[in-house]
């Protein structure tokens, strides 16, 4: 069969697998994979590389899949590449398929979870990073995207950062069918508005009829010949191409079509086409030299911002471990990651003021492998939240520093103080939430985030605080320190952060009237150290818990889940930001929040008053 | 005084008072302040038309700083029109001091808060909005953006929007000054880069020396005579003008001078200027006319799904209220924000997959007093999460709807199913969060929420769910409701939207088994009813909290903490979702999550047998 020949029967086979899978389920986007279908047959027949036995080979090509409601036609290619059987593809979105609605990496030939619109081309500007910065290998990165996406401010930090990178690694397809979920999007077929903007970017870009594979052959010829400079492909494309029925018409987003056996007639009917798709020579990733793990080693009584010890560690973390990489949203000098851009240039990434794209980035290289730590002030975090969510969705490895958390920061009032982050970061699915108070904790939590799973996030403070850990004490992650206590311990204060110095200071005057107080430094928020609470809960009958955080979501509504089901619960008063913070000097603001040493040495003596009326 | 050196002393004077401001705060942006002071000088002295003593008239125009950590020339601007004393902009950033760190609206005169970049454009997008579709008056909208914060994407969503809005009453100035907090900028004084962007979203564009009070003057009237699209003005300046010792230097972000008395003299010294800001012709907005509220009313046995409810709701509130206006995120044909659309199309604003524009355009419609409603997938909020942490700091009132709310939507997948949200919002600083269980309820809250203050949020279910609650029955914010309770209640069941329904469920089976079961509906989950809560507690002994969402954050910890500081306290079992979903049928996931009707059934047993052994 000639070429062209060929690609036509195989994008009608995908479109009928497309229809057939979601007849199947009785729901899906058969749709919008149909008008994708050419432009994905050409490539997986003519120019994807991969070698679907060894997905985790090191130069397979890496195909992201940005519009993720198109995953009939992600798992008709599977089919197709002969990697799953038409038996499994008939089981899309049923409960225990690994074919999930969208989709996600169970399955082994997808990378990254797609499905949030606007993230798979920014996770591909950090695989294609991962190719030509730190793997230093040929591979190429293809990115499916939608036309309703491009809308996400989001895939024009992607096409910014790709062009000033000069990814000419990664393609972008845009399939342009004009129509979005409930209607026409903003450019419908106007191809040109998205080649300019591609252009004013610095992409090369080439528009195309979506459904003249000649066409779609060449575009992806000249795609490869760019050198420099990422390439987009803007395709003029039909949703619902092929179906009379559902062809070019609105009203069909994310449904499985009424009538999938006419519909596959139409298209020409079954076919079990199989492409043997092709593989590169092997070849080995670049690896940077591991030395010995020195962290930085503070003096008990000095004092040091725990911001400043995550940079310090993070540098020699990165010495001991060639594969620890940084990110940051362009406030390096704040966050002090530039200590390790310093130690480490080659794999320290500027990601300047796009958190979502650092984020993204942190997927992207996490894809190949490599370990991202991406930094920036705490309360923007909240700026990729879904991204964050999604890395969840795709079982990355990715750690994540806020720094200038809370009230604790001054002057520079609300905007720039996180006081949400604690709630947001535990709920991401299997995350890892620690907030140190000091640099050695700093220091040792920054080592056990290299080696976690999932989602892991460490807060840090601005100011200065007392080194109160030696350096040579251990943090195991879901543990937390008693740093006071006696056998007369009546209440015991639940700090974390800046809240532990204030803790330790309200303990201090609670001695000095008599009342003995333990203090516990929670330095793993999640998973929380139950034993150890639950010990101070028996041991003390009352806790007072404080954080530096609006008083929903973080230390103390986790502390309150870790005692619900004990059989003696204590009375427990949970310490937060009360009402908008302004600016101000930091003891000025923890005092206003209710959240300083005589807010807590209020609440514990409330406590123990009330049990000795009681 | 001749313009052009008038407008020149103007500069120097913001300058110099932007110097002294920092001084006194020992803190602050000085040198970010100075690159746009001839810009700014400008414009206050010719263009600008405001009432400083009537901050409020809807003829004023309204100028937005998106760079606003250049917060010293704002209260220098403000001291120039004669709003403040140099005595009050000598309190900058001290504690008590309406001059914080960043803009916020207690003062009079700024519309919103920024200080997280890339907000300030988005949402005066929204305020361009309210001027020509709503209002319909000839104000202007004027923001002044850094050219570090053209990395968030958030900003080309604003330039996408507002060139397909054929906003010509938005003039946006680029304030290039090359430098950002660490380092240069990705382009630099590449003045083209800019220009280029903007024209290839259809923007009007005028790159000058921002320096040069001639060029400004022009580009100002240039903007002015511009119909049918927005215009941005490209400026090159230098970080710290006028100063030696800081002039396009690095390093110098976001510090006080540290000479500020030689800088000032360097600057010709303190002046005086008072400018007689030009104010314009009144006029009355437009307004929609109100009518009577017919809330739609479901039959109890009915089945609706509460996004439909809350289509149907929206709409009869549009119609009693000529202020309530909506927004969506492409996703009206799910939300059912396509009912209001139908009702009321001169107050719909389809924002496309755009989620930072929407709530951004949200926060900039209630500056002039409109009533927004913004809805989406409840998953993808969390792209808005900055924008929703801001417009409390904004002290703005806009209503957020998330429909397909947890694992409950079914075969889409984790991607498509929020099971963060609750917790997201609840850590908004004075957040309302609502989710109801059935079609009556969600309408009476909609209600509601039109006349809330603040950010409040109402999360609905994709699936239809039977109606338990007749048209007339009332549910006001911070209530709930008790389903079902007998003298015998040995335990408490306490659900909230989709697991109300299971919750009776599992009641009915454990009646069958001789344990009576208290049934509470939890739907206002913040406030939440602590009355309630404790009254149950003390009823019964032992609640189940459940929740289609991560168990952190949400429902069941708002139970806790209700709880936390009562005398007896019950033992609580928290039911959320476990683990990472996948696709299924409804009933397959909820199971599979733990939360379902025997799972909960499970629990009340556990609860009611340990308390039989204890």
């Amino acid at each position: 069969m000639a070429d062209h020949e060929r690609w036509q029967e195989l994008g009608q086979q995908l479109r009928v697998d497309s229809v057939r899978a979601a007849a199947a389920a009785g729901s899906g986007h058969p749709t919008s994979s149909m008008s994708a279908a050419d432009l994905m047959a050409v490539l997986l027949d003519k120019y994807l590389r991969y070698d679907f036995e060894h997905p985790k080979s090191p130069v397979n090509d890496h195909l992201v899949f940005s519009k993720g409601h198109a995953s009939p036609l992600v798992y008709s290619l599977f089919k197709a590449a002969g990697a799953i059987t038409d038996e499994e593809l008939l089981t899309f979105r049923k409960f225990g398929s690994r074919l999930e609605g969208h989709p996600t990496p169970i399955v082994p030939w997808i990378d990254v979870a797609t499905g949030s619109l606007g993230q798979g081309l920014p996770i591909a500007v950090g695989i294609a990073l991962a190719g030509k910065e730190l793997d230093r290998l040929p591979y190429r990165v293809w990115a499916l995207c939608g036309d309703s996406e491009m809308a996400e401010g989001s895939m024009w930090e992607a096409f910014e950062h790709a062009a000033h990178s000069k990814l000419d690694n990664l393609t972008a397809i845009i399939d342009v069918n004009r129509l979005g979920q409930r209607g026409e999007t903003m450019h419908g077929w106007d191809l040109d508005s998205y080649v300019r903007r591609a252009q004013a970017n610095d992409w090369h870009a080439i528009a195309i009829d979506g459904h003249d594979v000649a066409a779609i052959d060449a575009a992806y010829a000249e795609a490869l010949s760019v050198t420099g400079r990422p390439t987009v492909i803007v395709a003029r494309t039909l949703k619902g191409k092929g179906v009379h029925a559902v062809e070019d018409k609105g009203g069909m987003h994310g449904k499985a079509l009424d009538d999938p056996e006419a519909a596959i007639a139409e298209l020409g009917g079954e076919r079990s086409l199989r492409v043997e798709v092709a593989v590169r020579e092997p070849a080995e990733p670049h690896a940077f030299e591991p030395g010995p793990l020195e962290l930085p080693r503070y003096e008990v009584g000095d004092e040091v911002a725990t911001r400043k010890a995550y940079g310090d560690a993070l540098a020699a973390v990165g010495t001991a471990d060639g594969q620890v990489v940084a990110l940051d949203g362009e406030v390096s000098n704040s966050t002090y990651s530039e200590i390790f851009q310093e130690a480490h240039p080659d794999r320290f990434f500027e990601m300047f003021i796009a958190e979502q794209q650092m984020v993204a980035a942190a997927v992207g290289l996490q894809v190949r492998g490599w370990k991202p730590f991406a930094s920036t002030f705490a309360a923007f975090l909240t700026r990729a939240y879904d991204f964050t969510r999604m890395a969840a969705v795709s079982r990355a490895n990715i750690a994540l520093s806020g720094s200038h958390a809370g009230v604790s920061i001054g002057e520079d009032g609300p905007s720039q103080m996180a006081l949400e982050d604690l709630a947001m970061m535990r709920a991401v699915g299997g995350s890892t939430v620690l907030y140190p108070c000091d640099g050695n904790q700093t220091a040792r939590l920054v080592a056990a985030m290299s080696q976690l799973e999932g989602i892991s996030y460490i807060r840090t403070t601005r100011a200065a605080t007392p080194v109160v850990y030696g350096p040579d004490e251990e943090f195991p992650v879901g543990g937390s320190r008693v740093l006071r206590s006696s056998e007369d311990d009546e209440v015991t204060i639940v700090g974390v952060g800046i809240t532990v110095v204030e803790g330790l200071a309200a303990a201090d005057t609670l001695a000095s009237e008599g009342i003995a107080a333990r203090v516990l430094d929670c330095y793993s928020v999640k998973p929380i150290d139950a034993d150890a609470l639950r010990e101070a809960a028996a041991a003390t009958g009352a806790l007072v818990t404080v954080e530096d955080h609006w008083p929903e979501g973080g230390l103390g509504e986790a502390v309150l889940a870790a005692l619900a089901e004990l059989e003696e619960r204590p009375p427990v008063i949970v310490l937060g930001v009360g009402s908008m913070p302004g600016s101000g000097k930091p003891a000025e603001l923890l005092a206003a929040a209710g959240i300083d040493r005589d807010s807590i040495a209020d609440a514990a003596r409330q406590l123990v008053r009330t049990r000795a009326l009681g």
